[in-house]
């Protein structure tokens, strides 16, 4: 699967882990630092655990969203963006027997997971990861990226998502803290 | 993979291929009959191509859709169905670049394509597994299974399909016709 991305939990990398924190769920072993690798990498024997994910299309957007998210995405990998975090997130199965209006409404009319993710554009680099339909332990992996200077603003960002409705159907989240 | 199904083009199998008609793109190799595996089969030197899928959440449905659709939706395996379709389809790039609302409306409101499929069932039989994210080549692989007096029918559902403006963003489909 080329097209995919897979981090790995191992004991040296670019990213060093600062913190690991179990949200909801079952833990992931404590790692040092992530890897990131093209999905045509084949493992290592020196990695603890491994978490793959594509890119996909968007799953709620409207058009207005996308137009207005398009023009404000910051591109990953900026010099300044010396902090990152790596968020694997697992919704129950409960969310995915959903209907897409239903999961829509929850998404963002009740949560404002866009609108809020927005707000802290382009200070807060984001990149979403699907992972549900290649059988993997997560359903999401989600990146992000920023400076120092922006991490209260990037904790604020994820403590209103797992305030929202949405969160309710989260059933498995492990927030990784990363500097480079 | 355990949870992804595997479509083998083989020599010999439980349903016998009668015609493979490629409608747009690329073809696939001609095979005698289709073998379907669970998706931790590591491949079998006698398959000349294989294709992989896995069920996934309802991507556009509401949840009036989803119950009228639950409510008559019937099994696979009856016995009296002893004709079946595999209909691999890869979408466009412009499809997938589409927000979930233009996708939505191009879907449903213009194309009717649940409406147009509920007017089968039950006597049609249908399943639709997801590839894209695995990185395949075709995004959808579409099982029908039907009894021989509904083939009429069937080609009538997929003639309807195919004349409706989400069939303009099709760009490769293969029609498998299967017999048992």
């Amino acid at each position: 699967m080329p097209h995919s991305i897979v981090f790995a939990g191992v004991r040296e990398g670019l990213w060093q882990v600062t913190s690991m924190t179990t949200l909801i769920g079952a833990d992931l072993p404590i790692v040092e630092a992530i890897a990131m690798h093209g999905g045509d990498w084949e493992g290592d024997i020196g990695s603890s655990w491994e978490l793959r994910g594509v890119p996909s299309n968007m799953r709620y957007s409207t058009k207005s969203e996308l137009s207005a998210l398009r023009a404000i995405q910051p591109d990953l990998g900026r010099s300044e963006c010396r902090r990152a975090a790596l968020i694997p997130i697992k919704k129950s199965a409960a969310w995915w027997q959903l209907a897409q209006d239903e999961r829509r409404a929850i998404f963002e009319e009740d949560s404002r997971h866009t609108a809020i993710g927005m707000s802290y554009l382009p200070g807060v680099a984001r990149r979403l990861l699907h992972s549900r339909d290649l059988g993997e332990p997560f359903d999401f992996l989600t990146w992000f990226e920023f400076a120092v200077e922006h991490e209260a603003r990037f904790q604020e960002l994820l403590d209103r998502l797992r305030a929202s409705v949405e969160w309710r159907y989260v059933e498995r989240e492990i927030d990784i803290r990363l500097t480079v």
